[in-house]
């Protein structure tokens, strides 16, 4: 899988004295869509499964994200996500989201790197691991056309 | 000791559309000046110095919180928070937070009600214990007069 | 009506180092029902539509608000928040939320108190009024069975 | 002026389940550096002086903001956020900000890219403007050396 959407609402918390969301909140809405992808696949972001051994389990922290803000979204509204894999690399993958507000227009375009990280034994440090194949087997990148500018 | 002030500035973030402090983020200011009590004591609300046997330590989680409204904080404004201490049981401990504006002011008046616990090492869950001696000995309830409805 | 249901599913931003939603997280949830139930009722508690004149806008700042905390809210899990209107009164709307876990468990039960506020033209300032009655003729108390402690 | 520091504590509802800071709470913290930036300049963010006639007023919309993370921030760690003037543009402002741990370690890279603008009377949106004399004279982007990678 290579995409997935989610569709969410303004809430009131959401939104600062200006009177839009504030813009810290499109990552925290980032991060939904990413934990509602990897649902969708059949996993949880937080390997707990009882199925997959401890020493297997792996976890995703934040490398890098960014985002571009176009329009703002409002209390209230609803908008979609729209989740693109940009990139998979042997140990991180690379998240294209583009926010797209009630009447169509893009309200913002954010970026997320995350790596796949497990805490090593012996330094109980985490340390970057090439993604385990019951994970690295569900996703793909998106074709280019998908990731052009909009 | 039994009061303990806390002078802080509104973020913007904490802001809403409505051009108020959002009402749930009184409640981390009160968790805010009551780890900033636990610190002036001496401790840390996070019971993990090394010092501490591991099956010594005790957390707090919530059992209770309120909060009565009188008067919104604003955006850059400076309030203070005066944490009293209305109320010290064997395995709870009860606070009195109250919010200050810049200009004198009553903003909101909240309570706390937190619990003493420690993990089971049998079952492996949460369970109220009494609070620590060298914790108790350094908490006091306030006096009557602190306590008075303002 | 009386009673407003809303499921939702807790996200990793709503966590904190405990493992559990953080305690200030169940008032953005007891105020994203709310907000949900006056859609339900087809209005929107910020009064802007069009078809409402300015000088008979109202808002709903909150007067008081508690929660009583039983069992904690894990990330991912599913849960339940059921709004029950404890009280209709002139000027002000009383509600009890309570928080039911995916295994049917109470996880927390809150109590929002809001006013019915309009901008007083004279003084700028935001002053209690009496419920509209495009808006009182909708919500009922719920009967004392609903209300009974669980 | 082109470099402002602010030393801050994390609070416990900044954490996640992970045991460490949320990465959306950085761009709190960096918005935070940035509004004591402007109060350091003798000014404010939320252009609201009384000395300021109303439609000289300019607002600061986020227009691009990312962050690289490098080692997280744990709970109760004070941490320095220095911000650094990137470049001053006649109708934006850029700004790094660099997270420096407790022990000293870079934690976190951020950048903020703001657009200065202003209500346009006729249609009510904001349009970006040329940066007010009485902000521009006060910022000057940082020297080079400081803003080389660390």
């Amino acid at each position: 899988m290579h995409r997935h959407t989610l569709t969410d609402r303004v809430q009131f918390a959401d939104t600062d004295m200006a009177g839009i969301v504030h813009f810290s909140n499109f990552f925290r809405y980032i991060e939904r869509v990413e934990h509602d992808f990897f649902r969708a696949l059949g996993m949880s972001i937080w390997d707990k499964s009882a199925e997959i051994p401890v020493d297997e389990r792996v976890g995703w922290p934040r490398v890098h994200v960014s985002c571009d803000f176009r329009a703002p979204l409002v209390f209230e509204e609803e908008f979609t996500m729209e989740l693109l894999v940009e990139e998979v690399r042997p140990k991180t993958l690379r998240y294209l989201v583009r926010f797209w507000k009630q009447d169509g227009a893009l309200s913002a375009e954010g970026k997320l790197v995350a790596a796949c990280v497990r805490r090593d034994p012996a330094t109980g440090k985490m340390k970057a691991v090439t993604i385990p194949d019951r994970i690295r087997s569900r996703i793909t990148a998106a074709p280019p056309e998908l990731l052009a500018p909009v």
